[in-house]
C-alpha cells in the first residue's frame, strides 16, 4: 500500500513549527507496513490543497492530511475536500449536539462561529475526536483512501492511535514494509562503509541505509515484499551479521539508542552513578533523568561551572587548578573521583572542556573536552578534540561518556 | 520569489527522523523574504529524485534541496541533478586535495569509495563544507536556482548560514514577506485570542498567527506585499498595541525566547544565578549553560535527587524531608535557600516536584512541581499541577522557572 502524508499549515512554511505530524504518522504508517513514498506541506489556500489532493490521488493508495479543520477563517480543509471529490456540506445535528456538550462540560457556551463544525462532507465516515471539537473525515474513492485529521499534535495523535491504526490494520492488502535499525557508535560513516565492504556484506532483497546523528550512525535494514517471514529472517541474519563486522561499535539492533541501552545495564545491573559537569552544564544529568524511574540508578550530579565551586564543592585541589588549569586530565580525573566519593555511587562521571565557540588557546583549543570515569578500580580519563560549535561539542561530549559508562558496565 | 525546499531520505518517510531541516531553511528563507510555498520529503531514488526537482521547477524560483549528497550508495542525488539538468559529471582534483586534508587533519586515510565527492556536476557553483566532505551544489537554469545542501544537520545549517543566505540576500528581486513574533508567556492561547478580541484589536494588511508551544504562545504578525518601509510600519504598530493588550504576558517581540530574555538581563545587571533542581534534573542548569559566555552568571548547581543528596549537598534538615516529603513548598525553600547561601549567588532556583507518569498520590498528584527562587529578600515558593507527561511537565517547570527569574530581575 503505497502511501503519502499532506500537512497543511502557513507555520510549517514559514519555518515556525517542526513538522512533527509527519513523523508520528510516517511513524505509525511503516509498523503497519506502509510504504510511505512522500510527504508533502502546503499552506492554508484552498487551491494549494485542491491541487495537492488530486496530485496524490494519482500516486497514492493512502493519502492521510493533517491541519485546517478548525472552526477559524484560515480551516480550509473540509472546502478543499468537498471540491476535490466534488461533494456538498451536510448539516449533522449530531455531531453540534456533542461539540456543545464539550463545551458545556467545560462551563462555557459555545460561540457561535464554531458551529460550523457541525457541518462535513456528504458521503463520508467521521472519526471521533477524543480531546477537540473537530473531527476527522474518511472517504473512500475508486479504491483509494483520504483521511483528513486535524492538525493539533495531541488530537491528531489520538485519532491515530484509537481510529486510524486499528483501521488500516483491519484491511488485508498491501502491507510490504519492514526494517531494523542498527545502533552503532564510536566512528565515522565512511569508516563503517568501509568496514561493510571491505567484509564483502551483502544484502539481498533488503536496503542498507547509513544514518548519521551526533548520537551515533544508524544502519537501517529494510525488507520491502509480500513475505513478511522471510523478510524478518533475512533482517534477523544481516543484523546478526552487521553486529560481528562493527564489532566495538554496535551498540544495539533493538530499537534503543545509546542513553537507553546505557541506562537499562545501569537498571539491570543495579549499579549507580553521579555526575560532575563544567562544559556540559547539567546535560548529562539531564539525559539520565530524562527517564522515568532514573531515580534507580542516578542520585546525585554536580555541576561546576566556575573554579570555586569546583574547589568547594568537588575538593578539586586548589594547586591542580592553577597547575594544570580547569580543562585538564587532572582537573577532571578529581571531580570523578571526589564526585564518586562524595554520592556513594558505583560510577561517576566528570567533564570539563571548552565547548565554545570562543575561549580557547594554542594549547587549549575550543573543542578540547576531557570526559572522566570514576569506578571502583581508579579513574579512567579520556581526551577529545571537536569542532568549533558549542551545541554540537557539548552533545558529543554527552554522548561520549554515555559510552564510555556503557563499556565499563559491560566489563562487569 | 517563491521557494520550495524538497528533503531527501528514507529516514524521514518512515517516520525515524524529524525533518528538522526543512523548519530550519524554511525559517531562513522568510526572514530574507522568500515566499516557501511547500516542502517536500521523498525517498533516496533517483527516478522520486529527479520528478520532484522536474516538478519544483515549474512551481518556484528556488528550490533548496537536503540529503543524499554523501559517499555511500544510497547518496544519489549529484547523479539525479546530472539527470535532471542533463550534465556530466566533472572530476575535481582540488576538490580530493581538500576532502584528503580534512581526513588527515584528524590522522585518518581516505577511504577509497570517498574519493567519488570530488566528482561534481559540471557548470555548477560549488558551496564549500566547513564541517563535512560533501560539498553544496548550485545550479541556475532558465531564471531559476537550484541549491543542493548535505543533510547532516549540522553541515546544512552552516553552509545556510554561511554559503546561501549571504548569496540570496545579494539578490535583489522578489522579496515580498515580513514578520514580527510577538513571545509571549504564562498563559493559553485561547485566552490571548480572547483579550485580543476584547480589545478590538485589528490588524489590517497583516495575517495574525498564534503559534502555541511550551516555550509560550508566539504570535506572529505577517505582512507580504512590496512595500516593505509601509509593511515594517504596520508591523511595529501592531506589535506596539499587542504589548499593551497582553501586559504581563508580552515577553519581547525581538526574536529572543524567553530563555535569552531572561540570560540577557542576567548579563545586563551583571547577576549571577545557582540552580538547586531535583525533578528537572539538570535541565535548568543545561538551559543556562546553553550559551557562550555563560560563566558571567551562572556559578553553580546540584541535581540533588535523592533525599541523601538533598540532605548532605544542600543541608535541607532531616525533619523537613520527614515531615513534608521531598516534593514541598517547605523542601523547595531550603533548597533554594542553601543553594544561594553555598554559591554565593544573586538568585538561586530550586526545583521539586512528580514528574510523572507515575509515583503520584492522592494528595501529591503526578504533575506537583515546585519551583523556588532565593533572592536578596528571601525566597518565593510557586506551586504547579501540570499534566501525567513526564517530558512536557520537565519542560514546562524549566520555562516557568525562567520565567520567575526574569520578572524578579525586572524588578531591580
Amino acid at each position: 500500500m503505497i502511501a503519502e502524508i499532506i500537512t497543511i499549515g502557513n507555520e510549517i512554511l514559514l519555518g515556525q513549527t517542526l513538522d512533527s505530524n509527519a513523523a508520528y504518522i510516517a511513524d505509525k504508517l511503516t509498523e503497519v507496513g506502509a510504504d510511505v513514498r512522500r510527504i508533502t506541506t502546503i499552506g492554508d489556500g484552498n487551491r494549494d490543497i485542491v491541487n495537492i489532493l488530486k496530485e496524490a490521488m494519482g500516486r497514492a493508495d493512502l493519502i492521510i492530511t493533517t491541519g485546517g479543520l478548525g472552526p477559524t477563517d484560515d480551516d480550509l480543509t473540509k472546502y478543499a475536500i468537498c471540491e476535490t471529490f466534488n461533494r456538498k456540506l451536510v448539516y449533522h445535528q449530531d455531531l453540534l449536539a456533542l461539540i456543545k456538550d464539550r463545551y458545556s462540560r467545560r462551563g462555557m457556551i459555545i460561540p457561535e462561529f464554531v458551529k460550523t463544525q457541525a457541518d462535513q462532507p456528504e458521503g463520508t465516515i467521521l472519526l471521533e475526536n477524543p480531546i477537540g471539537s473537530a473531527v476527522g473525515i474518511v472517504i473512500q474513492e475508486n479504491g483509494k483512501l483520504v483521511i483528513s485529521l486535524p492538525g493539533v499534535p495531541s488530537e491528531m495523535r489520538a485519532m491515530i492511535d484509537q481510529s486510524v491504526i486499528p483501521y488500516l490494520k483491519k484491511l488485508e492488502h498491501g502491507f510490504n514494509i519492514i526494517f531494523r535499525n542498527i545502533q552503532t557508535f564510536g566512528t565515522f560513516e565512511s569508516f563503517i562503509a568501509d568496514m561493510i565492504r571491505k567484509n564483502k556484506f551483502t544484502h539481498e532483497d533488503c536496503e542498507l541505509a547509513y544514518l548519521p546523528s551526533l548520537k551515533g550512525v544508524i544502519l537501517r535494514l529494510t525488507y520491502r515484499g509480500d513475505d513478511r517471514d522471510r523478510g524478518e529472517k533475512l533482517l534477523a541474519r544481516y543484523s546478526e551479521e552487521l553486529k560481528k563486522i562493527l564489532g566495538e561499535y554496535y551498540i544495539t539492533d533493538d530499537g534503543r539508542d545509546l542513553i537507553e541501552v546505557t541506562t537499562d545495564l545501569l537498571k539491570e545491573k543495579k549499579m549507580t552513578v553521579a555526575t560532575a559537569e563544567s562544559c556540559t552544564g547539567g546535560m548529562i544529568a539531564a539525559a539520565l533523568t530524562d527517564i522515568s524511574g532514573s531515580s534507580e540508578y542516578f542520585l546525585q550530579g554536580a555541576v561546576t561551572y566556575s573554579n570555586e565551586a569546583k574547589t568547594d564543592v568537588l575538593d578539586v585541589p586548589q594547586e591542580v587548578l592553577v597547575d594544570y588549569g580547569a580543562v585538564s586530565k587532572e582537573t577532571v580525573y578529581h571531580m570523578a573521583k571526589n564526585m564518586r566519593d562524595k554520592a556513594g555511587t558505583d560510577y561517576a562521571i566528570a567533564v570539563s572542556g571548552i565547548a565554545g565557540p570562543t575561549g580557547g588557546s594554542e594549547e587549549k583549543p575550543v573543542g578540547l573536552i576531557y570526559i572522566g570515569l570514576a569506578h571502583a578500580d581508579g579513574v579512567d580519563v579520556h581526551k577529545h578534540v571537536f569542532g568549533v560549535d558549542r551545541q554540537i561539542n557539548r552533545e558529543r561530549t554527552v554522548y561520549h561518556a554515555f559510552n564510555y559508562l556503557r563499556k565499563k558496565l559491560l566489563e562487569k
